[in-house]
């Protein structure tokens, strides 16, 4: 795997992440767990990553569905079926303009997601 | 969802990360997303987050098998399949012990997730 775009994920936390830190690691709940699973699912395949990912890069945040579908060697309805599955799971949005339909990702979701997973506070409960 | 633990996931980015964010958003390509699809099945089952969110808050950051089956209302047998799952995926790591098996969450896994899903730089490529 490349480097491109390699980010310091684990620099020193700021000021503001130190002061907010979980004072305690607290488990995901069971309830929890089964809200949360799901939205992984959701991108648990690479039709829907690269989805998010080329929506996510897209000039201005979104990308219209002709370019996601010129973009795979796949049939429109089932670049649709995926779509609609990423949405459903709440991680994008969509506005239909003239003829064509926009898609953008929800940062809240993915900040949800991300936040979770992040190795000095993981699976601490993070707000939606 | 409760808020405990909120953390400030989305506070002004740190000096470093401002130097080193991603000058362009770069799509995934087919390969990696082949490649991260899996990391994230993994982690889409309801028993399999609570385990790693389990293993991650444990005290010292390291769990007893013994400590992990006790939480939860299945067979022993059904949480080593999950436990398995895991590990094949490359998100946790073990050692026996005596009598035990110990497990621990691999930080640079769940940090490459995390960054992946950040919003800041949501699907630029991640180093391992």
């Amino acid at each position: 795997m490349s480097n491109r775009g390699l980010p310091l994920v684990d620099a020193a936390p700021t000021e503001s992440e130190a002061c907010c830190a979980p004072l305690a690691c607290e488990p995901l709940t069971a309830g929890e767990a089964e809200e949360l699973a799901p939205l992984f699912k959701a991108i648990a395949d690479p039709v829907r990553l690269r989805l998010l990912s080329l929506i996510a890069c897209h000039d201005g945040g979104e990308a219209c569905v002709c370019d996601l579908t010129s973009a795979f060697d796949l049939t429109a309805p089932t670049i649709s079926h995926h779509l609609k599955v990423l949405k459903q799971a709440g991680l994008i949005d969509s506005d239909r303009r003239g003829t064509w339909v926009y898609y953008r990702v929800r940062p809240g979701a993915l900040t949800r997601l991300s936040a979770l997973l992040r190795p000095r506070q993981a699976f601490a409960a993070v707000e939606a």
